[in-house]
């Protein structure tokens, strides 16, 4: 890795740390510090399935999903890829949705680096482990 | 990139372009050959949802697929990271299911290099393009 790569995979994990916490515990102004003004996300399903923009909406995505995983959504990190401007998480996650369905899958997450902050991230969902495709949907 | 990350991203890029030439054309023993006997892959949906063992299976998996797009599948690659075992590919993809409906999607692939070969794929749905979920369900 040079320089470049270090420094991108670096800001992008401790970014994506303070995902895993606002999952965890539904304060998520750390991660929301982290974002560009002009942040933008791709999510795979619901009412913010495809493309969202600006960090107002980010902010209300992120507290629709804790309202939706009360007791947290854990993220097991499996792996990490990086190149100069993208760190790729690929992760499975557990929670109960609304406190009472268990959600499993997997995911990769990537996010795109810009400075010192995040300026887009894509989620992508493996599905294959056990939950409620309905629920899923609802998200 | 050290020397180990650029002989992984090299194994896996010549690979991906024959994953990429099966899709659009059916053919597939060149990508076939690119993996090892306990290739494993985890696929997000349809009967192939979750982990399947083994190449032959693999096999199956792929014909199936492209009996599902009798005019090919395209990708088209946006995004490439990597670590010393594993190079991950985001995308864009568009063919006709059926020979008749439209479907595209994003989708994140994750490729483990092993020697030479492929040993696991793991792929991802991004889902927010135009598609229709009861199709997508049945790949």
């Amino acid at each position: 890795m040079n320089q470049n790569q270090e420094q991108t995979r670096k800001v992008a994990q401790n970014a994506f740390s303070l995902f895993q916490q606002g999952l965890a515990t539904g304060k998520w102004t750390p991660f929301l510090d982290c974002l560009t003004d002009d942040f933008v996300f791709w999510f795979p399903v619901g009412k913010y399935r495809g493309r969202n923009e600006g960090k107002e909406k980010a902010a209300e995505f992120f507290q629709y999903v804790s309202r939706l995983y009360p007791f947290g959504l854990t993220l097991y990190l499996e792996r990490i890829t990086s190149n100069e401007n993208t760190v790729v998480f690929e992760l499975h996650d557990e929670g109960l949705i609304r406190g009472e369905v268990l959600y499993r899958n997997r995911a990769a997450i990537s996010f795109d680096v810009r400075g010192n902050q995040i300026c887009a991230t894509r989620e992508y969902l493996g599905s294959d482990g056990k939950f409620s495709q309905d629920y899923n949907l609802m998200v």
